[in-house]
């Protein structure tokens, strides 16, 4: 990933992702959590849980790739303007290894923020004990949406 | 998709999918299930769930990705050799239109299926009433893996 | 992909993909052309050239790729609105076979076409001789460019 | 990227890297050339050629993507066995901003390398006289070949 400043277009970027974060039902299901935040990156983590597994008991590439979506979409809507949404466009997921371990974290980061289009990167780790092992990553385009009554925040 | 024959290399592909599909218990917290089911194509199904949302509302990106995956996953596993098991190895998910709706379908097909490597598209539709809308479109690479004593079926 | 109506947003598409078509010196260094139009899909085609190869003698994925890339491009160009360019915002390529034959063929159709952001889906044939072969396909998005001096058709 | 050291699995990994891309025409044809390479990372560049740019003057982004491609293939094959060929699975590339520039430097790097598969990640950049700017990435999958007469090196 890049590691370069972003600049936030508004003061409380923070608040916002928090609360548009805190109102995703998926993210709680998930047991999902923000353990960083910052103008253009965030970090989420959820645990290991048996109900999202496939069939061989690793957690699910979906699950993963969820965890992911939320981080890109988050570290993008951090940089977003006052008055939009954020809805992603699409992504790419690719299974480095199987999703195997006890917490899964996600970090994902912004490449280029627009006025419309951002485009953000995010890799998946799993952790067990002190072990942290590379799992997925994800390239994705996230865009800000205005003036819809049903999409806000 | 393409619409062309795909022959099975084994007699019992049918329950070797449905026995896999069982056992991840993803699809049992999506309540997804499996609508239709031949050699190199699958229809998989799940309801509304409102703990599954993102902060709109709508389904999020992520189940509706797992549910593609899955399908995905499934119709390349329908055509594959009889002592291996599938991994999804990349794929990417384009979001059309916000996943609103009472019921989600994906429908999945193979492209190429090789034997190491499968190729496999993915269309998912918001069902409600009589209306069926295409959401989104997955293209996927799914991975035959074979003699790994955690991975099997 | 999917077989639906396309509904212009302009009388003259036509006239207007062929224009900007024919200012992509790339096409002419690949020897492309149009061989179908129609609003929201596009038929490019190309013949086989010793100096766009790889290191086995096949097309390179790039020359490929290029010529899926103008074919998702003119797709969407072709439903965009009168005073706007096309630029490509992102799309993925999956190589299904080595570019073998003497012929390349690009087909591309709009999935979905909206006022900032189209989707098209592309597939590419190796054709030699009689025969036709699916070499690769891509899905990708287009964005519609308007206010830009130095991006124009 | 992930900044790691790579384990070359042969001893001679830059001479078969040099050799083969010195087989590819397609890079001749762009004037690319590699100016660095290790094991599991190489950087290519080519200059503006006018006969492979787009509708607006731009260089194509099938060209940009061609050299992401090669950049992110023979990554991959400096860290392949000696007995095995390269061959690209698929591929996305992200067109961040347009090709506007004098030379354009591909550098890609392995994220994961398989025996079957191996991952890498690319970027584009534009130079025009001292100033870089990031244009493109590209998120990879390579597999490698053995035992077919057709594909080697």
């Amino acid at each position: 990933m890049i590691a370069n400043m972003h600049q936030p277009r508004t003061q409380n970027f923070e608040a916002r992702v928090r609360d548009s974060f805190g109102r995703q039902a998926m993210m709680k299901s998930l047991r999902a959590e923000i353990v960083e935040l910052a103008a253009g990156r965030i970090v989420l983590q959820m645990p290991f849980q048996a109900n999202f597994t496939q069939q061989h008991g690793f957690m699910h590439a979906g699950a993963i790739t969820t965890l992911l979506d939320s981080a890109c979409g988050y570290s993008a809507f951090s940089l977003m303007d006052e008055n939009v949404a954020v809805l992603t466009v699409e992504f790419k997921t690719t299974l480095i290894a199987p999703a195997a371990g006890q917490m899964f974290r996600a970090v994902a980061e912004v490449v280029k923020s627009g006025r419309n289009l951002t485009f953000s990167e995010g890799r998946a780790f799993a952790e067990d004990g002190g072990s942290s092992r590379l799992i997925a990553t994800m390239s994705g385009t996230l865009m800000a949406v205005a003036g819809r009554a049903d999409i806000q925040g």
